[in-house]
């Protein structure tokens, strides 16, 4: 199938992956790093996916930091398809920047927005999905993917389906963006039929997303108007930017507004947040104790959980279940499932002693 | 006090101390290996403890693999208090030689054997102890110091203590030795008060022990003797040499022919058998994460259990209760204090898969 004519996509590349330290690090994030074991990092297998429908239509925005470590691993890509943000500022910086190039580079354009960390199942579905959404942005939508929810996961926010959209079949309006909920409200969701996962993912005209986001933060708009006109005063305007999520600042207050529509979409999908959710991805569900890295080096007896295997030792696991060992060549982990969300403290226990070098 | 006149000790340095892999390595075993965090190895320990009884009359008996580890480690002592074994050849042939080699030295010595690998609580109550045994051994009694025990251990042989003896208060007849019992076995012997743990802890003099070994091996004894009239021939007959431990060899016959006496003692003993015994030398049955090491290095939270930091690097453990972690530059272990005795079958599976470097 042909790419998506007029269509690019816009790749965030930011956050840090706290709860995946000591693998993701401040001077090395999540997207960087291989956490399927395909041989190719989260970045890497985001702009795979893409390319069928883009060909190198394609901007990947991520901090000034990580620019080179960006364009060593996008050797493919033109320079010019990166660009550096001067310091972190959310996401809706991030892509509203990348939405007001666009609109000056084409304005008949549609965007589609898609976090460079994340797992997506299969490739395919994603993009017959991503080709539905296109054409309901064409009519001016803020579309977003609605993935249909496997368990009643209380991590991730979700979105209230509303009615069907005219003209665009397998399309529907979208009635809210709501929190992470609680347990008992998320079993409801998922038992109602009528949520489905917000996994962050917008499709859209630039101008439609600027325009939105001008409604609710006029200055906000105009400034990346005034950076893609002049990318010279990129670092002059950029510090005075909000820092704020583009849920917030326009898909909330768009949908209220009646102006975001949902495609459906089932492709299996995860944003690995945690080891927990690393290990899921990677089959420990089944009781075994799965490698990331050289499995040739693991050696599991009476074990089940997660080893990552990124210093070139040999690990040796013996008589614990759901255990998280993450072996790294100047800090080693060892924790397990149920207590992955707490290694976001040992990093914060790690700034507070000033040791950011290992954060 | 001053030293024990014509009194020598034999510091046996040999075992490989599988079950403390990989921190305790065939290349280098448990005995060269600071596993007390007092900045001492046990060897070095051993020999620290024995000085005010023997200043400089030691003599060590190591593997030839281990000779210029331990004569580096104890720089103090003259090259010649290091015997070299050609080849492993197990307790009586390693302690039979130092015993040959003291009978032409000195006739009239008497010697006392401890293992390089124990750890001891209180130095000064077993240099008592030892002082009483070394009188008894005058006697011409095969003199072994009888621990009490603190728990029903199925771990250790025991000793069964029989009448006071005649001219010697404090010590009595051994009526017999006994190998490691069961639980319920083990309950018996310590509810009893009639047995005391085997350390393996000899005192004797040299002709006596050789002779007792004349008794039931006169070959065995017969050669050791030829190799200390011609340590020239060591070489050529060491290899000759049964593979059998002493207490086989000779305490057991001799303490049912009503020759070995014992001392009992308090004070406080461990062979360091496994890393759940490491643990419990070390303290980390109060609950709290232990550390071997650099305890700078480690940071534990709602953590117990042992960590040996010996790479250099951060370790982090999270959530896990009696978790044992070893850290070495090549290769990581993490298990329980309850599986501590399957550290062996790493170590043997290392072997069939010809990673003797490992092991």
């Amino acid at each position: 199938m042909p790419s998506l004519e007029r269509f690019w996509a816009v790749v965030p590349a930011g956050g840090a992956g706290t709860r995946l330290w000591p693998l993701s690090r401040s001077s090395s994030p999540k997207f960087l790093h291989d956490l399927t074991g395909s041989g190719r990092s989260l970045l890497q297998g985001t702009v795979d996916r893409l390319a069928p429908l883009v060909d190198d239509r394609i901007v990947v925005v991520t901090g000034a930091l990580h620019l080179d470590a960006v364009r060593r691993q996008l050797a493919g890509l033109p320079d010019e398809a990166v660009v550096a943000e001067p310091s972190p500022r959310d996401s809706m910086a991030a892509i509203g920047l990348a939405a007001a190039l666009l609109e000056r580079r084409d304005p008949d354009a549609v965007m589609g927005s898609f976090a460079a960390d994340h797992v997506i199942g299969d490739a395919e579905a994603f993009r017959a999905t991503v080709r539905v959404a296109e054409q309901v942005a064409r009519d001016d939508w803020l579309v977003t993917l609605g993935i249909a929810p496997t368990h009643p996961a209380t991590g991730f926010g979700y979105i209230e389906l509303g009615a069907e959209l005219a003209g665009h079949p397998g399309a529907l309006a979208v009635d809210a963006f709501v929190e992470k909920p609680s347990v008992d409200v998320a079993e409801q969701y998922v038992s109602s039929g009528r949520y489905r996962w917000n996994a962050g993912m917008f499709v859209v005209r630039p101008r439609v997303l600027l325009d939105l986001l001008g409604t609710w933060h006029a200055d906000f708009a105009a400034r990346l108007r005034e950076i893609a006109a002049d990318p010279g005063r990129l670092e002059e305007l950029w510090p005075s930017l909000p820092r704020i999520a583009l849920d917030h600042a326009v898909a909330e207050p768009a949908a209220d507004a009646g102006r975001v529509a949902v495609v459906p979409a089932s492709f299996g999908w995860d944003d690995i947040g945690d080891f927990d959710s690393l290990a899921s991805s990677l089959a420990a569900d089944d009781g075994r104790l799965v490698v990331l890295g050289d499995e040739g080096l693991v050696r599991g007896s009476d074990s089940s959980g997660l080893v990552v295997a990124a210093s070139g030792r040999r690990v040796h696991v013996i008589g614990l279940d759901d255990v998280v060992v993450v072996d790294t060549g100047d800090v080693l982990l060892v924790t397990t499932r149920s207590r992955a969300q707490d290694v976001k403290h040992a990093v914060a226990r790690l700034r507070d002693e000033g040791r950011d070098d290992l954060a």
